[in-house]
Order: structure tokens, then C-alpha cells, then sequence
């Protein structure tokens, strides 16, 4: 006859982060930051749906031989009737899916330049795996135009993200390296020295992964993509040649690169049959994005030459961005925190105008995660209040009342003590328990500053905190 | 041999709403409004996950005889492997289900009272119908305590409500109602006169439906519920007995509720042998908050003994707020927009601690979509920008820059025009388009204010919009 209710312990879900209200806080106030920043350069807001169709997905630009299509997390109605007949959906797992879906759909209510941020939740349906998000927040820029779009935003994106990332409470001491590169350079270079165009993508998948073409796992790799054995020898023996090697490496500013890579190579690629202008539109470019940034400190914006980016609807400027460990490497095990790229047609699959575009996502969740896993978010309490006001009896509720809404209706945020109660220690200890710096006694018309103790008559009408 | 590229034609998901930039910027504009009300409150922000374990779901208050379950969406790995093992997660309904999970969960890191809000998106997996969202835009704030919560936050819940909801921006001149009841009434009124407990959540289902119990269609349903005919013929002449169509009306106030119900039943009611004091106490309890919200306008905040809530967690005061009609009557057929109320036990299916709440929470994206299709919303441009900054040629590009620069520092959101041009009065349509009011020209140092036409030499250092 026991009545006893059955417990179920609840418990967190793999890779769906939850954060207790000190750490929201925390996350709101990086929200806040991030959204002010990229409204300071002009981007507006967009949300779409949480999903879209499951065609709009497969839709999306890629090489085909991407996971992503592995990775999607499709809906089902617990109760669905047989014949409902309805498209099927999918959560997006990025939000260029989505922008590319939008700009064709509001074409005709859109202002071009199109500038905007976009900070939603994805998803990637993986299987749960210590350490990687499955639902996470990204704060996107993109910038669309009609026909073309000028190089200028290739720069103003990463000057964008690096005032963000720079400034986020709790980022200031950290170090990390926005690294640029342009396609073009890498496809413009194979295509000089002969590689067939289907061999590329994967030479390009190659560099990607490891960084470098010239190690023993990389030249296993790519016996692998060369199947006939001469072609591959003389692949090997260019790529020495033109000394690709130093090619892949970083380079501080446009003078470097220009000295060091074009200067060097075009000299060399120039005589040869196969030469690809790709390749010195691309220096060009590179080198364009690179002079305009040179304002910001040295080190925190570099060319790289060996970045790729997975996804290929890249066609020029592609982005990365790693934090520096003490000993000045790259982390690269903890992997990019921010990346984009350009690209020429973003919505190819939808509308039938060319819609070149620039644009940058930070991958928020895993950000914040790191950095409040070690320990270095800024303190807050749990409470927005300001100030708490209490009474000491039931018949001096009205007057508690009375003084919080004074109190805000002069902008302040105002948390009531819950019961009245003579026991002043117990409002200042709950008070200090959430960090709130003032608690009003409305029986003594008093405000006690709880980092002083210091405790005054006041008038909630002209009262303000220091 | 065409190399014409398929065009798909994006369309809308029916149900789940999408804004062009001007919409979503007053949507934004709501979400701050409604943010910043509730923490100049005090309440705290939380976030949960958008998945829950179908458990967790399944788990919920309710009935059984709800239609929520069938509601759900159910996510699917696309590529699941045989022999994966998870809980199976669906996307919440609504925020008390996690909030439920979420206050039980992490119970030893929350200080009580908790005062939370809450604003994300949720989910139902309806049938694609006019009118009917599949995600939306819910803001709860609900207050828990541990073994019992004061009265008092009953009154605040609606007060918030109240300033909230009357001072969005496009809602100003809004008439709605908030209209509070007290479960326990009607349950201490039903069983007063006798009625069998089984019954007593079937009659309420009866009232909640159809707000009366005394029409021909209440009457043929109520036959269904009595089966027995004279138990049915007993119950009739017990509710016209005791003027039940009454006690069904409205209260502007207190008194009102004092005079013209509780003292006129309360002296009938006690001689009964089934006489249940809950109906006193939820009398009480009533006056109370009644008594509590007398500051507000007259009208804006009635009690109406017919309100029940469909879910069935609630146990003591119920929220209901509907928008009046130009005739003074309620607008019952749009249903209501912001409602909640009063539960004993938040968190009994995970925890096993006494969790009394009371929470409320606004239907956000149906509202807002009904302002906008009236046309009420304030009307913003599509950029977030206050000024506009320009150059003629290239070779300012540089000093642009530096002038946005100097603006941003001092507070301003800027956009860059996206190439030199010498044609100004592009320039300026363009910035009229999206609502920017003024434009710099980096040429002639000049800052024209678009409203007034006016165009003057200044420093950006130094200069301030009006």
C-alpha cells in the first residue's frame, strides 16, 4: 500500500551543455558582447528556423565526400498518421545552410550588401563522445552581394572577429592567431605544376589534414591519390622543386609574402605551360586582405598558406583561428575556434543570380566551455538584482513595495527579500550568497553597502549605488 | 550537353515563423524589453537544452488524458548504426518540463527562492495548420521554493506580467485583461456539494472548455460524466441552487469577490457534511492576490472563477490573459496569451523534495506575429547602423576606416558604404533605404544629417548625433 512515487534521477545529456545561472551569466554577458560588437559594424540579425527541409540540407554546398550528411539529427512526430504527407526536417547543423536558403527565399526584401550576424543554436547529430557538443551555440558574419562583393570584407571580417574575441571578459590574457589563406593560391599552384583538376580536391584534403605534403604519412596518402606511380614521382619531385615545403609556412605581413612566396614562385611558374592566374589572384588577394590588417598587433593576424577548410564551397579567402600555448606553438589539437571563408555562390541551389559572399563563425559553445573550465570567467552571482530590499513585518509589505518600485523606476533591478523578517543577518548572508552589493531595510529606511557594511539612511526616491 | 544547374525553390515551413532583418529587429527589440522587466525583478536567466529524454517528457504533470504526447517531436540520428544505444530525446514542449528536470538536477547549486526566467524556443509536432506554430518563442519566469513559498509571489507573478506586456513597444494601446482564479474553488466547491473525486477533473474539463456548466452543450456533456441519471439530476439542482452561473463571473476587486461570493456561499456551504475548507482557503487566497495587485488600472487584473488551466499540475491560483475587443468584451477566440499559475510539487517525478512554484508564461511569437500582421510594430530599418561613412576614392579607403574607427570608440554603430564612390546621392538612397539617419563623407569632412538635409564639416572625434 506504499504511495511512494518512483525517482528518476535526472541526469545531463551527452553533448547538450547546461550551465548553472553563475555560468549563464557569464554566457549571456559574451551574447551581449558579441551581438554589440557586430551591431557596431553595422551587421543586422536574422534567425531562421531551428530546421529545414531534409533536401535544403542535402542541398548544401561540399564535395560529397563530406560527414555532414551523417551528422544530421531528423524529426519525427511520435504520432504520425500514415499518409500525412509533409516534407522531412532536419535542425541545421550550421547556419550557411540556412543563410543561403534565406537569401534566396527574402531576395526581392533584402538590401544588398546583405551584412548579417546570426547567433543560434546547431546541432550535429554524432554519437555521444566525451568533449564534443551536440547542440551548440555559433555567432555568424556573413556579408552577401549581388555579382560581386569587394575585397575590403575579406578584411573587415577577421578586424571584426579579433575586436570580439580580444575583448570577451575572461579572453583578455588568452592568445590566439587568426590565420588567412586564399584557395586560389594552393589550386592556382597544382594546376601550374600539372595536377589533374579530380586530383585536386584530395591533394587539397591532404594538406588540410596534416598541414604539410612532404612527411612519410602524407606521401603514403597521396601515392594513394596518384595511382599511376610517374605521375606521383613527379608531383614528389615539383613540389621539392618549388620548395612547397616553405610554401605552407606563416607569414606576418604582405611584405613577407610577397618577398617570400610570389616574388619566388611566380618568377619560376610563369614559363610553364600549364601556368594558372588563379595563382597570382590569389597572392593578390592575400596580400590585399593582409595590408589592411596590418594595423592590428603583430602576430594576432598571419597568412598561412596550408590552411584549407573542409567544406568546398570556399573559393578565395579562407579563415582559421587558434590559441598560441606558452611556448608560442599553435594549439592546433584543440582546433579552430573560428573560421570562414569566401565564397562565390552562395545560393546557387535556390536562385538564379550570382551571390558572391565573406563571412566568419565562431563556434561560441566550445569557446565558452574552455574558457569557463578553466576557471576564468568573470565572478558573478546569481542574481541581475542590485540591490535587496526587505521588511522586518507583514504590515510593512506595502512599504517594501513602494521602495522597490521607486528604486526601478530609477533603472535599478530590485529583488524583494521573500518573507518579511526581524532577522537582518539572514537578508544580508542570503544577499551576499548572491552577490547582490546593497540590501534597503524597509523598517529603517536604511541601505547597508554589503562590502563595507557601511549602513545609511537613504530615500529611495534620490538613493543611488557607488 | 547543358550545364544549367536544378533551382529549388525555397519556400516557408508552415509553422515554423521566419522574420525579414525590419521584423526581426522589433523582435529583438521585444526580447530586451521582456529581459530586462524581468531581471529589474530579480530573476535569473537559465537556458536548458532543446532535447529532453522522451522519459523526461512522458514524465510530465498532467492527466494522462492530455494531447500533449502527441505533440512531440522525436529526433533521429540520420545514419544511426544498429546497436546504438541512447535515450531517445525529443525536442520540449515547453519550459516547465526541463525547468522541472533542471531545478531537481543540479538542486545542491540553486539558492531558494529560485527565481528564474526563461526565453527559448519550443517545439510541438502538430500537423502543419494555418495559423498554428510548430516553434515558438516562449518567456516564463517561474518562482520556486523548498517545503513552501510565500503568497505574496502569486501577486507579483501578474504584476510583472502587467508592465511587461502594456509597455511593448507596438502594444501600447492594447486592452487586455489578466484574469486569476484559484483551482481550489472550484475543487472545494465540487466537493462540497458531493461530487465523486473522480469526476471533479472531467467537470473542470467541462468548465475550462466551454467557461459554464449551465448551457445545453455543458449539460449533454455533463450526462456523460454522470452516468448515473440521478446522481446528474442531484449535481444540476446543487449548481442552480447555489447560483453556480454566478459564481462563474467576473471581480474587479477584492470586495467584489468578498461580498458577492464568499459570503453568500460560504454561509450555505458550511452546514454541508462534504464541506472541503478548500474552498475557503482558495477564497482566501484569491482576495489575497486580488487585494495585492489593487495598484494596477482598473480592468487590467480581474478574478474569474472560471479559469482552470488544462494541465492539470496546477494547484492553487491559475493565470489567464486575453486581449478585449473594441466592444469592452474578451477576445476568447484568439485564446490566451500569457498564462501559468501554482503547482505544490514542481519536481516529485525527480527528486524528493518538496517544490512549490509559481510561474507564468507568455506565448511570445504568437503575440508578436499578431502585432505585426496588424501593423503595429515600430518601423526600423534593416541595419542596427547610426551613421553611414563613406569616400570617394580608393585611396581614402584608409581614412574611412580611421573615421569609423573614432565613431565606434565613441559608442556609434557604423557602416562603411561597400566601395568608394564619387556619386553621394547613392550613397544617401542607400542609407535612407535601410533607415541609417546620417551619412559621413570622408572626402569633404562633412556629415550629412538625412532627416533635415543639412550638411556639416566635423570632427569625429568630437561629433554627436542629435
Amino acid at each position: 500500500m506504499s504511495n511512494k512515487k518512483k525517482i528518476y534521477k535526472p541526469q545531463a545529456i551527452s553533448g547538450f551543455p547546461e550551465w548553472t545561472p553563475e555560468v549563464r551569466r557569464a554566457e549571456q554577458l559574451w551574447m551581449d558582447h558579441i551581438r554589440s560588437t557586430f551591431e557596431r559594424y553595422g551587421f543586422c540579425s536574422i534567425e531562421t528556423p531551428s530546421v529545414e527541409t531534409l533536401d535544403a540540407i542535402k542541398a548544401k554546398g561540399g564535395d560529397g565526400e563530406s560527414d555532414v550528411d551523417k551528422e544530421v539529427y531528423v524529426l519525427e512526430r511520435m504520432h504520425k498518421e500514415d499518409g500525412d504527407k509533409e516534407a522531412r526536417l532536419a535542425l541545421h547543423f550550421d547556419q550557411t545552410v540556412p543563410l543561403a536558403r534565406y537569401t534566396a527565399q527574402h531576395f526581392n526584401d533584402l538590401i544588398f550588401p546583405f551584412k548579417r550576424y546570426q547567433m543560434q543554436r546547431v546541432w550535429r547529430g554524432e554519437r555521444p563522445q566525451a568533449g564534443r557538443f551536440r547542440e551548440f551555440y555559433q555567432c555568424d558574419i556573413d556579408v552577401i552581394n549581388v555579382d560581386d562583393l569587394p575585397l575590403h570584407f575579406d578584411a573587415e571580417m577577421p578586424a571584426i572577429i579579433y575586436e570580439t574575441l580580444s575583448s570577451l571578459p575572461g579572453m583578455e590574457n588568452e592568445n590566439f592567431q587568426i590565420r588567412i589563406s586564399n584557395r586560389k593560391i594552393l589550386i592556382g599552384f597544382l594546376n601550374s605544376i600539372g595536377v589533374a583538376k579530380e586530383l585536386i580536391p584530395k591533394v587539397l584534403r591532404i594538406i588540410d589534414k596534416n598541414g604539410t605534403l612532404i612527411d612519410e604519412k602524407s606521401k603514403q596518402e597521396l601515392k594513394l591519390v596518384f595511382c599511376n606511380e610517374n605521375e606521383f614521382l613527379k608531383f614528389d619531385a615539383d613540389i621539392l622543386r618549388y620548395e612547397f615545403i616553405n610554401l605552407l609556412g606563416n607569414y606576418n605581413s604582405y611584405e613577407e609574402l610577397h618577398t617570400q612566396v610570389k616574388d619566388f614562385l611566380l618568377s619560376e611558374l610563369l614559363y610553364r605551360d600549364e601556368y594558372d592566374d588563379q595563382f597570382e589572384e590569389g597572392l593578390n588577394e592575400l596580400e590585399f586582405v593582409m595590408k589592411q590588417l596590418s594595423h592590428l598587433p603583430e602576430g594576432s593576424v598571419v597568412a598561412d598558406l596550408s590552411i584549407v577548410r573542409g567544406l568546398d564551397y570556399y573559393t578565395g579567402t579562407v579563415y582559421e583561428t587558434n590559441f598560441i600555448k606558452e611556448d608560442g606553438s599553435l594549439d592546433l589539437d584543440y582546433g579552430s575556434i573560428c573560421s570562414g571563408g569566401r565564397y562565390d555562390d552562395l545560393a546557387s541551389s535556390y536562385i538564379n543570380k550570382k551571390l558572391p559572399g565573406v563571412g566568419i563563425s565562431i563556434g561560441f559553445s566550445r569557446l565558452f566551455d574552455r574558457i569557463r573550465s578553466q576557471g576564468k570567467l568573470p565572478e558573478l552571482g546569481t542574481s541581475p538584482a542590485h540591490i535587496m530590499v526587505a521588511c522586518a513585518h507583514e504590515d510593512e509589505y506595502a512599504d517594501m513595495m513602494e521602495v522597490a518600485k521607486t528604486l526601478r523606476e530609477n533603472g535599478m533591478n530590485v529583488e524583494t527579500y521573500h518573507k518579511p523578517t526581524r532577522k537582518t543577518d539572514r537578508v544580508v548572508k542570503h544577499a551576499n550568497k548572491k552577490k547582490i552589493p546593497y540590501v534597503w531595510f524597509t523598517q529603517y529606511n536604511e541601505v547597508q553597502n554589503l562590502k563595507t557594511g557601511e549602513q545609511i539612511k537613504a530615500d529611495p526616491k534620490t538613493w543611488k549605488a557607488e
